[in-house]
C-alpha cells in the first residue's frame, strides 16, 4: 500500500518544539514505516521520516514571517494532489483546504479533523461530507453534522516518555500560554495549594502572556521556561507531581495529557472537551469542575497510582495502537 | 464554444461601488454574452449577468466582516474546478490560487494577471508557467521570469461614460484613498493651481486619510464624495477638467483612467506602471514626473482637445476589443 501523509507546514514535522497536528502526522507516517508500509510524507523540507520526504516548502512558516503562508500552503497542497495517482491513499492532517481539491482526483482521502479553529470552516467539511472519509480524535470533537468513520485517539511514542515512580513536588503547566489553555488558572491553583509551578510553552497570546502571567514570575514559586523540546519536555512532565490543564475550551484531544500519564504524571483538568476520554477520574487524574476542585485534587495526589497513570497511557494512547487503527481504515476505504 | 468565468467575490460582478477586478471579469462575460456565446459567470450570489450564474458564496465578503475568507474562496474556486468537464475553457481572475488546482484538471485555463500584489506570489505563477496561459493587462506589468500569450488592455462599457464637450473648473481624485494611489499628492497640486479637488473613492488606508486628506476636506476647495457608483462616477469623470493620478506604484492598469478618457476628460499621471501605455501625452493627458510638472501641465488643459480623448480611450480600451482579443485567445489555446 502506498500512503501519502500530507503534514501541516507551520513547523517541522516531527516538530523541534511546539507543534501537535506535525507531531501526530509523524507518530502515524513512522509508525507505517515501522510496520514495512510504503510511506511518503509531504511536510516542510527539513523535516525527518524513515519513509520518503517531499516538500515544496524549505523552512516552516511558524519559524518564517516573510512567506505568504497561502502561497506556502497551495503549492504544498497541490504538490501532493498533482502527484496523487502515485499512491493508494492520502492522509489529510492540513485541515479543509485539501478537501477542496481532494474531487479533483481519484485517489481517496482520509482526512484527521484536529479540530475546528472556527465554526466558520464547518462548511467546507460539510460540503465534502458524502465522499471523504473523516476521522475525529475524540468523541467530545465530533460535529453533529458530520459523518466520522472512527475516532482514533492520538498516539504518542512512549519510548520518548520515560517512566518516572517519585516525582518531585511541582505542578506543571505545558501547553501554548492561551488564555483557553488555562495558564492564570494554573498559577491561581498552584498559589492556593503553596506548590511551586513551573510553566512551559510557546507564547501565542502575548497580550495575555504580559498581564496575567509574567507579573506572577518569580523564578521561585512561578518559574517560565520556555517553549521545550522532546528531552526537556520528558524531564519536565515526567517529574512534576501533577499536570494543571484547567481549560476554558472544548479541547478536541490535549496531547500533554497523554504525554504526563505516560510519565506516570497524574493529570487535574477541568471537565471540558475530551478530558474525561483522557482522564479516568481518580485513577489516572481528575477531572474537576472549578479551581476549587483542583485545589482539593491536589492533596488528593498521594491517591493515584503513577505506574496505573502510565499503563492506561500506553494501552490508549500509543503510536502502534494509533497506526493500526489507521492502516484497518485504510484497508476499509480500499475494500469499499 | 463553453467558457467558465471565474471572478473574484470580495465584490459583486459588476460592483455596485469599488472593484475593478470584478467590473473587468464583468465586461468580458457580458462581452462574450453579447457575441451570443455560452458563458457561466462564477462570481457572488448577487451578481447581476446575462450568461448563467453560479456561487456558492451569496454575498460579497468585502461587505460581509463574518465570513472567513479563505473559506469562501476555496468554495467557490473549487465549485468551478469540480464542473471543469463542462466548459472548453476556464478564464481565471482570481488570481493565484486557482492556478494549483489547475494542473487536476483537463480544461485549459487562462489566468489575466490583474497584478502582482506582492513579490512573495510569484513563485505560484512560475510554478504553472510552462503549462498555463497568461495575460498581461499592460505591458509594463509583465514580470521578466513569466512566459505571456498576449497582453490585453481592459475594456470599458462606452455607454456607461458619456462624453462631456465642456467641462466644470474641478479637478478630480478618482480611485482608492491610499498612498499609493497619491490622494495627499492630489490635493497639493490642486492646492497650488488654487482649483477645486474633488476626491471620490473607497478608505482603504483610514489611518492615511484621517492624517493627510481629512485635515484638508473644507467641502469648498477640498470635497470627499465618498465611493461611488456608475451613475455618480460617469458625472463626476465627465465635468472635470482632469483626473489627477499621481501614484507612487508601478500601476498594472487604472481603470480610471481609461474612464476619464472615455467622457473626454484628460488625466494628468505620474510616469509610472503602465502610464505612458494608457495616456498619449500632450495628446489625451500629461505623463509628468513630479508634482511640479503636474501643477504646469494643469496650466496646459486647454490645449487638449478632449474628443481625442473620447477618440484614444474607444479605440484601445473598449469592452468589445477586449472581448475579441480574450476570443481570440481561447480559440488559439483550443486549437492548440
Amino acid at each position: 500500500m502506498k500512503i501519502a501523509i500530507l503534514s501541516p507546514i507551520a513547523w517541522r514535522t516531527p516538530p523541534r518544539l511546539y507543534g501537535p497536528w506535525e507531531q501526530v502526522a509523524s507518530n502515524i507516517a513512522e509508525g507505517l514505516v515501522a510496520k514495512g508500509l510504503d510511506v511518503t510524507l509531504f511536510a516542510t523540507g527539513d523535516s525527518v521520516t524513515g519513509g520518503k520526504l517531499e516538500y515544496t516548502c524549505e523552512k516552516p512558516y511558524g519559524e518564517n514571517s516573510a512567506v505568504d503562508v497561502k502561497v506556502e500552503e497551495c503549492l504544498h497542497i497541490s504538490h501532493l494532489f498533482e502527484r496523487a495517482g502515485e499512491f493508494d491513499i492520502i492522509h489529510n492532517h492540513y485541515d479543509f483546504l485539501p478537501l477542496t481539491y481532494s474531487k479533483l482526483v481519484k485517489t481517496p482521502v482520509l482526512t484527521t479533523i484536529h479540530g475546528f479553529s472556527s465554526p466558520l470552516i464547518v462548511p467546507v467539511y460539510k460540503k465534502y461530507n458524502s465522499n471523504s472519509h473523516y476521522v475525529s480524535i475524540s468523541n467530545s470533537n465530533r460535529h453533529p453534522e458530520l459523518n466520522y468513520m472512527a475516532t482514533v485517539y492520538n498516539g504518542i511514542n512512549s519510548a520518548e516518555f520515560s517512566f518516572v515512580e517519585k516525582a518531585k513536588d511541582y505542578l506543571l503547566f505545558f501547553g501554548r500560554i492561551h488564555p483557553e489553555k488555562g495558564t492564570r488558572e494554573a498559577i491561581e491553583v498552584a498559589k492556593r495549594c503553596g506548590r511551586k509551578l513551573i510553566i512551559a510553552g510557546l507564547v501565542q497570546d502575548a497580550d495575555y502572556f504580559n498581564k496575567h502571567i509574567l507579573p506572577f514570575i518569580d523564578d521561585k514559586h512561578v518559574v517560565y521556561v520556555g517553549n521545550c523540546g522532546p528531552a526537556q519536555r520528558n524531564e519536565l512532565l515526567g517529574k512534576a507531581a501533577a499536570l494543571l490543564h484547567l481549560i476554558s475550551f472544548e479541547e478536541p484531544f490535549g496531547l500533554s495529557v497523554a504525554e504526563a500519564m505516560c510519565c506516570g504524571t497524574p493529570v487535574i483538568a477541568f471537565d471540558r472537551g475530551s478530558m474525561p476520554e483522557l482522564i479516568q477520574h481518580e485513577q489516572t487524574g481528575f477531572v474537576v469542575k472549578d479551581e476549587e476542585e483542583a485545589v482539593a485534587s491536589v492533596a488528593q495526589l498521594s491517591t493515584i497510582n503513577r505506574a496505573a497513570c502510565r499503563e492506561w497511557a500506553v494501552k490508549m494512547f500509543s503510536k502502534e495502537k494509533m497506526t493500526n487503527a489507521y492502516l484497518n481504515l485504510y484497508e476499509q476505504i480500499l475494500k469499499a
